[in-house]
């Protein structure tokens, strides 16, 4: 099976990266997670990306805040699809990673999830893998209905709430 | 091979949604184009969403504009990948379709390209076919190549420009 | 007389829906509170939205957040009036949910209120009900007067306090 | 039947109201349409709000512009439903008048409809009206239906076209 | 002496407002403080403002969040000088109020202050004021003054600190 | 009669100051107007500001755009009112000049008017010298009079034009 | 003398940046222009970047547009000053190129100049060059007085065209 | 050597500016600190960037927050280049001191860093005077060297960590 890399361009991004890696485990999805900076280790960003696809990997996740060059770096030495993972920091709330790793100009996509979206980034990693991979997608059908059924347990729980209200 | 559907929420958008047809073209993709609207007919959006694995799709291209809900609405339904291509409306300069496409909430993601970035949303699909499908990847591959020798020839013309400037 | 229904895309959201909640019994609104998900239960979300009419409903007040599509999912199936609150998440303050719930395409319309208004959700929801029920218009006379005379206490309070500052 | 009241801030928005106004003709529902500003004409905007009801307007669409209070003014007047329509200016991209009309304080909401979303104002205000008239909840599933005929015709179309791009 | 009123939409504003009413004591400029909601008692926010000049006003501070409609409100009214002070809230940081307080349609101007700026609006009232009264124009020369003295004051304090740094 | 000033940071001003130039001549009132810029000549910002007080100026109107200091740098040097007037360049639709001349520090207000609010800005100078002044409040008092005859002419205009929209 | 390096991420960049050589120009500093991508040649950006210290640059400018990457890639590979041009595309009005290269994160910074700011860019430029360099130093000069005397000589111009407003 | 000033335009902003405090120290690189208000020391603010060349200084920080005039106020006084360092206050999350920094007009550039950037205001400083200075430059290598490392021991780190995620 194809692996899945997870890359955040500071150790400062675990906290929010690390629901990536919980939902590639889940998935019982390989992986690799490295800490690899566009702008402080860039000879190792390029490494990493040009040798990815002989390595192993099928889609990259990278993560990163403020300017986030780190996904579209990422994509300029691989065709492997790269999915951008926006960190929010101290200041502009994340719009400034999310335009930074979404306005990606023409040739050159970063498939771009929410700000903070690490689950999101993984399953959307796994319906990447999915699309060639029948068991990956009985997984993610799994998990749909599990999160429906979480919904209508939440509903039922609910209706116990609203009296006191 | 795969097929790609490439939906917008509305005719209107056809003149973006096109360099995005264009180049599936280009790269020799099976794809099929619609209009379909999350709003006008959700039923249809969800009769193709649903079947949209069993009738040979591998990716799902949703373009809308304003408050962009078809790529979430499609990505509810399946569990391909969704890649959501905002599209810049009268007002709000895209900022609107773009939060309304990226900001999926945990459980469901909308792979995001930029704002009118019709081109870059078929070069994902083609990413995202090509983890499995070696052809694709080497097609790939040539246009990133084809990519970087237009940027050279640029520069080679900008040279013979400089002294007029 | 006809039904209130508040529908929150997450449990999460209950804290700030609660607003919502506590004016419609103020008022002795009949009212029905679901957790139903545009995306996770898109589903019951049609089923809920198509039969609200026939169920007794007069008004939908549909609350979430990020790419906040539950209103335009729910009103794409009913012609009944969809009141939408936004909820804050953690980034972006609101925006992103406020702009994902207003701006719908024309045909959809989608009766937006303030970020996190639960409170004013309920009383839009009460004049719409008012429009045509004389009793809910009496107690939305009252409620009005009562506001009136709150602030005019707080200004006579305020008069006791200047001193201090 | 109860009418609706079209109210603009200034008589150069005339041309994004009348999507209302011909919405409103469409759906042969009663309306008066009048030029009341919040700023310039407060006294006249005070006295229709105040009237509204006894004078058998069952909802009010209130459209403005940059500092849009007229939404609010003609709020704090009525227990009727307002509906405010926020209309872009040569600055700030209607995000001002939007902020200044959705972001009320609680106790007083104005419905708020998309930037521009002229058409919707009149479809939310039908929606309103048809809560309890039959009629108008028919002609508003017949005009449902035509939209949806609408994309439909559009994506039969689009086919004829695709080969051509 | 002219009085300074300052308004405020909700006694939650004092907190910031309390800002404005020490600095206008500070200044020895007589003043009166009320809570008055453009929405909630429009017909106080009417009537305080027409009767505004005759009762010896020279300027007027509205303090407001969200929708911040009081200064336009009071504005309409009056032809003294409004000034505007917008009030952050829970959402938006503070720039729904500024946009719904600055963004006024020709005609009708509020002097606005940046968002908190309390002790800024009652300076910015002591100056209009000062116009034509020496005796404040001279309290605000010494209030310069004093401001500049402290920034060197801070200037000589940060030069003991540099070497800890 | 004291002055106003009218100060614009670039010539290329003009076409928007224009129109508080002829609201003052409207009003006759005694101006000035000057092109003078706090980067490019600051010493002539800084001697203008120091004697428009001794020069009989009792209030400074300063319009610029993009970062636009000018009105803060004029503020510094006078205890007069400075109202700041934020002209929209070409990206960022007027934001930049709003906020750079809106959210002065403590101490140093500028009393900001819309983007582009020309007229507003003469009429806030007026209203200022009004406060003392009778005849120009009287003037202020028939202008807002002639504001609202013009919004009733307009509404019954528009009743002549609603049959044939 | 040291030289100056454009560098544009694509040629339609070249109408703006066009405006830094011609001040390059004016002030007689040597310099190159290349069309360079961070994401279509990354191999090329690189080894200019490495190689500019030794091929006798002292200053590289980079200008790009929506998710400029640019300047960061050059920054990650150079110690030299880094100047940031943001770009203004078709879509967000440069906020997305202005965030991209501004929010850089700790360690590698770029020294953004404003939106389509091309003129202050080369000025910037020559600034640094200047620290060192007198000559430069001098036309910076002899640059600032022409810049004061052109805004005196508006200033002059203004009071001819006064009458005519 | 030439100096670096590190001005703030208020103590407040120390606990942010002193991360350029510690780095210059950390180069050894000779610097002064300042507090200097654009607008409550105007004057010294002048004198400073006049006198600054003449005093030995080759590069200047400012500092500032809000309507952040001090860097704008320094340069136009100076030919000296200066970098503006954006602080964040409590409202607009940096993106008022950000804009008021950056969007300077043509003729006087100001190199703007990140919000909340110190440390990198003090790199680019090093960075400026590391261009004629060569051992500037080498400690600058060294500086970059040890970034590398660091993300490698972040790298080597977060292996052992994976586990228990």
């Amino acid at each position: 099976m194809k692996k899945v890399a997870v890359i955040m361009g500071s150790d400062s991004d675990l906290p929010v990266v690390s629901g990536a890696i919980k939902q590639l485990k889940a998935f019982g999805i390989p992986f690799e997670a490295h800490v690899i900076s566009a702008h402080r280790t860039p000879d190792d960003a390029e490494q990493f990306a040009k040798n990815a696809r002989d390595n192993g990997f099928g889609v990259l996740i990278a993560a990163a805040g403020k300017a986030a060059h780190l996904g579209g770096v990422i994509a300029a030495y691989t065709s492997l699809p790269v999915i951008g993972l926006p960190i929010k920091s101290s200041t502009m709330d994340g719009l400034d990673s999310l335009l930074s790793i979404v306005q990606m100009p023409s040739g050159i996509p970063v498939a771009t999830v929410a700000i903070g979206g690490a689950q999101n980034a993984a399953i959307l990693a796994a319906q990447i893998l999915g699309v060639y991979d029948d068991e990956i997608a009985d997984k993610l059908q799994v998990f749909k209905n599990e999160l429906a059924q979480k919904v209508r347990s939440k509903d039922i729980e609910l209706q116990k709430e609203i009296d006191s209200i």
